[in-house]
């Protein structure tokens, strides 16, 4: 992920990384006392009350109730993330949308803003409409009285990270739009550099932060929407290759000598099973959406319609299976998690896809990663942009400090 | 890789820690002096001297000629890795051969044996063979004043690092087999722990120090024999996956639906571009080895044994161009190195790969990771082997230290 650099070429003080790890300690306990965090973090409690008084001012954190764990029997008094005043926004580009979201110190989302409409047009016009969309979020913010401290942004494309330019996004028909220009009105102040990175690792951060991911040590998350991509973490982490351009799961090849792909190739998993390929071969509208499709799929038996969705979704989910078995072949994940439109179709394609790897990695491996459905929806990626900007505040908290 | 840990419990003392930073850092060198020493690890010069008085003692290091950088234009006394001691015994079971390697710590080769034959039969047998040569190759290690430190072992089965057993070796026709009793035997002494690896992933270490990966920061080793594995280096480490299952190239589909491939599985890589299969598809004995496929290759054009070969060459190709897209869109290789006996097939294979890439994956990303071959041809994972011992010796020299 292209992270926010710390103003200027400050060198880290011990204060500014010991600020940092009494955060990240109240961040993973939840609620913690002083003394609690002077044992866990090795610092003195004098160092700690210091520390957590400057974190109290800036409101980072909160007392809030009482735990346990005090000296001698004593309750202490709690510690928590103050959830009421530093908040992210999270923006996401999608083939078909536009999204933005507010989410607090606690993790709690405080405004939710889509607009839905095609982004096949120029960059220009979907990013100004992006800034009014996100500009609106951070009024209906401010009143309530949070205050937005860095943007990040999820496209659906190939990123250039050094040189913060977008390469590709074959399903917005974008070639090498370079970011920051379009970027500069986004809030919550102009020119402050946008965390940017692809929708699919920005949904697998939101899946590892609040969705299925939370707790396992490594998965795959493929998000589908015009087209599909996957993020995988391994041991907390983000992986995304030497050169972030890793997890492009739309374009392994499921049918050799295919149809053409937005992408150049032929036979990409996109051109079966992405969502106006599903769509197309299910005899509907290719522009109209997923309801159209989940109400053919409940039509009975021998219904022409019905038949139609089911056996487009059959071929959807073999492709599918073709591609993910490359996928735990190679990057070996432990478990795989359907987002976006797919997440949508788990229970159809779920028990299909577990078939599938069983017979095609199981016995190899002795048993193929379970596939799952993300609760998160199509909302993971915009989700997971805000939770990275947040991520980066506890991380090291002094970038938002007055000075 | 599955490492050897540290004798006992002891703590890194800040010695231990500082002898490790002098060799290394003469390790990246070559050659350095005392005071460049100091300079480059900040520790005092008269430390520095004391470090690396007990290395030479430990024959780690030697005094070699004069380098440039002494203080005041007086040249100082140059630092080399002592080539003439320290070794690592490198050990390979491959499908149809054994191999094992001594490499000394200046990651020179001064022994090298290898018995051809097929491997298919019990680990007993195997290993009880492997522990013959390896001790023949001490033996000889030994004529040549050299002392075997440890031992690595290259497999081509998928490896439970933790419990230290192989799960699976499709063409060793092997199944959870626990490693340690077998390895027992094994120079340099027994009950040692001998670091164990998959096959390809040790061929990238092979080619990230000695082949054509050094100086790439991200690399794909394609390693052929019976099977077709891949390890891929990501900023000059190993990437493996969390479970260090990634990397299965050859059971990557081709053929959906395809023939049935030794891991239960159909359709796979292995089953059209492993070399049996190769072999099968150009009419020849498909345990007769690579010679006559490359010389039916060089047969004229209309000769049907020619034609038979180059159409399987062809076939080949195009499905390795087919797992090769899929590992480009997954893994995001910088470049593609082709080893063992398709390194032997390179400049057949090379140029249809080069075209197929950039047709499949060009336009999305701008350009294909160039495709080249291995100068290591098959022996890039058993030197692997042996220079993952050596570099746990450089990283941590006071493992063979007398203490």
């Amino acid at each position: 992920m292209t992270d926010r650099p710390a103003p200027g070429m400050r060198h880290r003080s011990m204060r500014d990384h010991n600020l940092g790890a009494v955060l990240g300690e109240v961040a993973r306990r939840g609620t913690i006392s002083r003394a609690g965090l002077a044992v866990a973090t090795g610092l003195t409690k004098s160092t700690v009350s210091s520390l957590v008084g400057e974190l109290v001012e800036a409101r980072l954190l909160v007392a809030e109730g009482r735990t346990g764990e005090g000296e001698r029997g004593r309750p202490g008094i709690g510690l928590g993330l103050d959830g009421g005043y530093v908040a992210g926004l999270g923006c996401e580009i999608g083939a078909r949308r536009l999204a933005v979201r507010v989410v607090d110190l606690r993790r709690r989302t405080r405004v939710q803003l889509e607009r839905v409409g095609p982004n096949h047009r120029s960059p220009a016009a979907v990013f100004a409409e992006l800034a009014a969309l996100a500009a609106e979020a951070e009024q209906r913010a401010h009143a309530q009285g949070l205050t937005l401290v860095g943007a990040g942004l999820a496209v659906p494309g190939l990123l250039d990270h050094a040189r913060r330019r977008l390469v590709a996004a074959p399903n917005l028909g974008w070639r090498d739009v370079p970011l920051d220009p379009h970027l500069a009105a986004l809030p919550p102040r102009a020119g402050l550099p946008v965390a940017v990175d692809n929708e699919a690792n920005l949904a697998a951060l939101g899946e590892l932060r609040l969705g299925a991911g939370n707790g396992q040590p490594s998965f795959l998350v493929v998000t589908g929407e015009v087209g599909i991509g996957a993020g995988l973490v391994v041991g907390s982490g983000l992986y995304s290759g030497a050169d972030g351009f890793a997890g492009e799961l739309g374009h392994v090849v499921v049918v050799p000598g295919g149809a053409p792909c937005a992408c150049g190739g032929r036979g990409c998993l996109e051109t079966v099973a992405g969502l106006p390929a599903l769509l197309r071969a299910a005899g509907l509208d290719p522009e109209g959406g997923l309801a159209p499709l989940l109400a053919a799929l409940d039509r009975p038996v021998a219904d022409p319609a019905g038949e139609a969705a089911r056996s487009a979704v059959d071929g959807a989910a073999a492709a599918l299976a073709l591609a993910l078995t490359a996928a735990v072949h190679l990057l070996a994940p432990g478990l795989i998690v359907l987002g976006g439109t797919l997440a949508a179709l788990g229970p159809v394609l779920v028990p299909r896809l577990d078939d599938a790897l069983a017979a095609q990695v199981g016995a190899l491996r002795g048993s193929a990663p379970p596939v799952t459905t993300s609760a998160l929806g199509t909302d993971a990626a915009v989700l997971g942009a805000a939770l990275g900007v947040l991520d980066a505040v506890v991380a090291d908290p002094v970038r938002i400090l007055p000075t």
